[in-house]
Parts: structure tokens; C-alpha cells; sequence
């Protein structure tokens, strides 16, 4: 099965997230689509574990030419990605080879469902295509959940986990008014803290929590965020915290390694590791117990969560992210069919809908604008130095969809 | 506004979970269907913050008598204990004091919803009454996420934190596939392990995670675990485990302990901190690193999670966990209104369904039976060192409501 287009390949790459499935099977049923209309190509691959699966030394190909639209669309609805992903960042070297795959295998498409790692990555496959006279379109479908993509105001996962983490709130602000004390949640973001601010999005009374929002674009001062904790605390007998992982001092030191003297090891991209551990919010906890004015006699009561990975892979996904994923990969397909340009990376960015109300427009722009560069949450997010603004629950609120009802005696 | 029964008294205690509220509501619907019939009280009472609402020095009552079932009916689907928790394990002295404030409120019936400190306290409570001839109903509402309480089935509360457990190991499982490496959750389960027992329910494929469950049911050998750990590592290159906040080893010293030497803060209760902490889960997998065979020159990939929390105020409760809860509440009004005897404790026990499904039994029982002793996991739900059997998850399964399904590639 092959014809004049060549064949196409698709990848998921990063940590997963509850919709990058979606992304998935809106390639596969868009170049199914474009096939209908006379203009589709042969063999559409599967490579598993992203680009390691189309190393010729690790090669994993699937086919997913004729995978039945019932087990799509149940694939479609999984959380994690489907295909395997990778926490590869390939150099030129590498690139190469998987180059070399793409030209044995005839593809002449190249979509990549990732963050700006895996825009980077088209873009070096790109060019050495480009380079090398080699008839290839790549393709970046974005995907991440700390929604740290320039160009885009949001990006496909993030609704979804932010819709986690406001739940996981929301169910901990009515926990600690029933058992109250200092509560620390570890919420994930390195660099950005568009995912912890959505620790706020539920927030319905005046002593609501949390009481305090802290994210890696304000420096963490841990003097100052003590008085923080002790005047919420002074006030309400409680004090619930949400937190970055990423958050880091004044001078760019990790709160984690600043606490702890660890975080030296690092992950496959040279970055501290931050997820997986629960180090931070108990060394935190540990610190502002130490720095509290005792309560009867002792430090108050202070615990600490880390949400942990199921920001990303919890199932119950944002129906509003569910569409976009899908949709903003079918807008891939549609521009690397269309030609005109041989490469590039999708947006999603904010339209006017009908009564003012909430609407996306999808669009393309070079992959070098995303490519390994990093978004961070606007200032007119930001309240102070520990809470977001209206205007960021506003702007999050259309994208997580319908959330449960509280009530209260 | 009062007669002849007097009033009644409710409040919730220890951990909250999603569906305490309904047991809540339940008691209250109870007492005011009771009224309808001609038997009712006079001021249904709600007791802040358990017990504690109820000593002279710190009393906080609301009345509940008039609250609007639209508004209850809210309340009912609301996470957490809307009357505020208690931690307080009441002695002699203390219960004194409790026992003045319900004569002087005039009140004839205590239901006391929670574990089983909550029991002993309608126990203590209901002699001190019956001793001084005061005319007193104390009746405990079981809760507990746990399912540690004797004579039960399972509790209110356990179905809707399997249900989160369950659904957070599926979603892990799948994360765990498509970035390999070795991940531990550890879950809440101080001496039950039912509740971690509950991450292997979503099992469906041979290679389906968790692929090691470590209850406290079962000594932890730390040795014999990175030897279980190493197999399934080697077998699949990857390995998803459970392990209880409570596991210990052969001698009973918590691991938390064994691998720390923390675990010194005791609770109210005199028991050592287990939750609200991710020293456990990271102990383990510094350990687990430390002993496993390198891979390509360093440890495997080893991070671990600690549920949290969340476990018990996820708002998504079992639908059918949110019946039983409310349904146990209305029957202990009814016994307490049906008279005959003075006290006891409300049980869940397994009927035969129609066609052999799923039913339970509401019951009564002496609150010495279930009053400060904990429930164990029977030897036929545990398979091998690591593992929970069928028969555990085929009891499980009819709890805990329609779950997401999956599709794979």
C-alpha cells in the first residue's frame, strides 16, 4: 500500500498527559481523511517511544493504517500515550539516524505530539532534510501539561491537569476546614506556574484555600513566605499551600536544593529532578514548622503532598482539552497536506465566540518560535507574590469544563 | 420546639472521605422522617468538629432541624466532614464533660459518625449515661477509608478511596508503560491493606501493573522485595509497586522507621506519622536504587508517589459507596427510634443479590465489638508476599461503580 505522497509517521514524545492519545488518533484520522479526498499517503507508521523507535539500532514501527475507528476512539479517551514516549533529546547524531529511518521507510510526513523538546527535534529533522534534498514535511502537534509553549495561549494537556489539580484543591480546602492545620500541595511545573495557579479555580468563599500561591516566576523567599503562612494561619487556625516544584530563590537556586543540599541528579535533559519525589514539600513542611510561632506548645500542625504524576495521567479529562487535542492535530495534518510550507508547529490561540463567550483558533507558526524556548506566566496573572488574579481564573475557567458542587452547613 | 423523645445530636470524627456527608444527611433525613411519623425529636443538633463541639469549654452547635433538603442534598455529594473533624481520642474525664452538655441540651439520641476511636466514645459515653441514669441513645455511623472496622464487610468511605486508588494504578499503569522505569505509590492503610489491595482492581493485560502489592497484613522484608522488585524489572523493564503507608517489618517496626530512623512525631493517638509525608516513598526508592543490578552504568529509573490526601476527599465518590453510606445512617435512626436497646454500632454485611449479584445487609451491633479493634485483610485475599487474589477483587469490584475504560495500540 503506497502512492505518490509516500507514507507518514507519528510520534509521541515527553511525559504523556490525559489527552495526547486524542492528538494521536486526530493525525491518523486526519491523514485517513485526506486519503478519502484522493490526496493521502501509503502506509501511515507508528513509532514507538518516539523518536528511539525510529532509530535503526531500536527501530519500533507500527502499522496504523487500518487500526478499526472503534479502537481509535477508545484509544482517543486513555490518559498516557498510547505509542510509548521518550525522554530522548536528540543531537544532530541522532537526528541523523532517524532520518536515515524516515527515508527507508518513504515517509515524506513527520508528526511529532510533544512539547518544545520535540519541536526542537522537528526542527533539526527538518533541516537536515531540507539540507540533504530530502521531500520531508515535520510537523509539531503540541502537548504539555505545564502549558509552557510560546506562541500558544494554551496547549493541549494542560486544561486536563489543571482540572486535577483544581479538583485535588477543592476537595483539600474542605479537608483542612474540617481538620485544620498548615497543608503544603506540591503541584508539578518546572519553569512555569500556569498549572499551580489553577490550585485556585474553585475557590468560593472568603477563607477558602489556598491561601497562599506560590510559582516559579516569583522568587521564593522562604523569610518572607514564612510570615505568609503564620498571618493566614494567625487568621484562619489554617493555611493551605500550593507550590511549585519549580520554584526557585532569588539568585536561580532550586527551593529543593536549597532546602536540602539535593536535587543533583539530574534527568536525561541535564534538569534537576524534581517529580517523583516527595523531598520538597517535606522539606518545606519541615522548614516552616521550624519558623512558626508555636501553638500550645508546639509547632503547628504541618503536612505536605506532592501531587505527582496524576496531574498528567489521571482519566477524567477535560472534555474542552479532549476536543482541542484531536482538533489542533487534525489542523496539522490539514497544513502539511495543504504544502506551501515543509515544516512547522501548531497554535491554539484565543478567538471571540459567539456572545463574547469562549472560542480557540488554530494556526501555524515556524517551529524555531517554540523550538526550546520557554512560556511563563504573564505578570497580569500574577497577584503579589503568592496568589494569581481574577483575570487568570477567568481566563482558565472555559477550559476545564464542568466541575462538582459544593455545599456547606 | 421540642417533645417528648428530646433532641438529637450528630457528628462526624477522624479522617474525613467523600461520602461521610451522606451519612451525615442520612442521619438527618432519618430524624426528620421520624418526626413526619409522630416519634421525631425535637432540635436535631450538629456538633462542630466532633466531640470537641461538645465540651462546655469550646461548644459549637448549629441546628440542622430546618436546613433545606436542596441544601442537604448538596452537602450530601460534598467531600470531607461539613461539620468539621475531629482528631480528639476522648478519655473518661473528657466524655464527662460531653455527657453535661447533652443534658443540658436535652438531648436523647448521639450519632457519632466515624472509625472505630468514634465507637469508643459512643461506648464510654452510653455507660456513663446508662451509670447515672441519664435516658441516652449513642449510636455510631461506621467510616472509615480504611475498612479496618470489625464486623463489617466494608465501611462507608473504603469504596470511593478504592475507587480513586483503583483509577490513580490505572492511570499509573499506563504511564508506567508508555516511560518505563520503577515507580512506587504508596498508599494510605495504617494496619488494613485493604485499600492498597485496591490499586491492582484495573488489572486487564498479563503485564498490567501494579505488579507488586505490599500490605501491612504482610511483613516487609526488605531484601526479599528489591529480589521481587529486580524479577519483575529484568521480565518487563519496568515495575509498578504498591505499598501501604503501614507496612513493617517482621519484629512490627515501621519501614518509615527502619529506613529513616523518622517516624518519632506521634499523632494524638500515639501513632506514628504516616501520612502527609513522602519520606516513605522516597526512603524505598533510594533503597530499591541503591540494591537493584545497575542498567547501563546507573541505577534503574526508581521515583515514587504518595497518594495522599486525596485519597479521602477526591470528590468523585462510588455511587453505590454514596448509598451505603446514607442508607447505614438512616438505619441507625431507625434502631435508635425503634427502642429496645440503648446503644450500638451500625454494620455492613454481604447479602445475596438478585440473580447472585451484589446486596448487603444493614445491622446492629454491640459497640464493644467494633470499639477501638481493627480489621485485618483475610488470608484469602492475599496471594503469595506481594499480591492480593481474585477473591479480593471480585469483592471489590461490584463497590466501586463503572470505572474508565481503556484502549490500547
Amino acid at each position: 500500500m503506497s502512492n505518490s505522497n509516500g507514507n507518514a509517521i507519528v510520534a509521541q514524545s515527553g511525559g504523556p498527559s490525559a489527552v495526547i492519545n486524542q492528538s494521536l488518533v486526530g493525525v491518523i484520522e486526519g491523514l485517513r481523511a485526506a486519503s478519502l479526498n484522493g490526496g493521502g499517503v501509503g502506509t501511515i507508521f507508528g513509532a514507538r517511544h518516539g523518536v528511539r523507535g525510529m532509530l535503526p539500532e531500536s527501530e519500533r514501527l507500527v502499522d496504523l493504517t487500518g487500526v478499526p475507528a472503534q479502537t481509535l476512539e477508545l484509544v482517543a479517551g486513555t490518559p498516557s500515550a498510547a505509542l510509548g514516549s521518550s525522554r530522548d533529546k536528540p543531537d544532530a547524531a541522532y537526528c541523523e539516524k532517524v532520518l536515515a529511518t524516515l527515508r527507508r521507510r518513504l515517509v515524506r510526513y513527520f508528526f511529532y505530539i510533544g512539547g518544545n523538546d520535540s519541536s526542537d527535534t522537528c526542527r533539526i529533522v527538518s533541516e537536515m532534510a531540507a539540507g540533504s534534498g530530502y521531500d520531508l514535511r515535520c510537523f509539531h502537534v503540541p502537548k504539555t501539561i505545564d502549558n509552557d509553549l510560546m506562541m500558544n495561549d494554551h496547549t493541549p494537556g494542560y486544561a486536563s491537569a489543571a482540572r486535577f489539580v483544581a479538583t485535588a484543591f477543592m476537595g483539600d480546602n474542605l479537608d483542612n476546614r474540617a481538620l485544620p492545620g498548615i497543608k503544603i500541595n506540591v503541584v508539578m511545573g518546572r519553569h512555569a506556574g500556569f498549572l499551580t495557579g489553577a490550585s485556585a479555580l474553585m475557590k468560593q468563599r472568603e477563607d477558602d484555600g489556598p491561601h497562599l500561591v506560590y510559582v516559579p516566576e516569583v522568587a521564593f523567599d522562604l523569610e518572607r513566605v514564612a510570615g505568609e503562612v503564620e498571618a493566614v494561619y494567625r487568621r484562619l487556625g489554617r493555611c493551605l499551600i500550593a507550590v511549585s516544584e519549580g520554584v526557585q530563590r532569588a539568585d536561580g537556586t532550586p527551593l529543593l536544593r536549597a532546602l536540602t543540599g539535593a536535587g543533583k541528579e539530574k534527568d536525561a535533559h541535564g534538569n534537576v529532578r524534581l517529580s517523583g519525589t516527595g523531598a520538597l514539600g517535606d522539606a518545606l513542611a519541615e522548614e516552616l514548622s521550624r519558623r512558626l510561632t508555636p501553638v500550645g506548645g508546639g509547632a503547628p500542625r504541618t503536612r505536605a503532598d506532592t501531587l505527582g504524576y496524576a496531574q498528567r495521567y489521571w482519566p477524567d479529562a477535560s472534555p474542552v482539552d479532549r476536543a482541542e487535542a484531536r482538533a489542533s492535530a487534525r489542523f496539522a495534518v490539514e497544513a502539511a497536506m495543504k504544502g506551501g510550507v515543509r515544516s512547522g508547529s501548531i497554535t491554539i490561540t484565543r478567538a471571540t465566540g459567539v456572545g463574547g463567550g469562549y472560542a480557540v483558533e488554530y494556526g501555524l507558526v515556524d517551529l524555531a518560535l517554540v523550538a526550546g524556548k520557554t512560556r511563563h506566566m504573564p505578570p497580569e496573572f500574577l497577584e503579589g507574590t503568592s496568589g494569581v488574579t481574577p483575570a487568570f481564573t477567568q481566563w482558565l475557567r472555559p477550559m476545564v469544563g464542568e466541575m462538582p458542587r459544593v455545599g456547606w452547613l
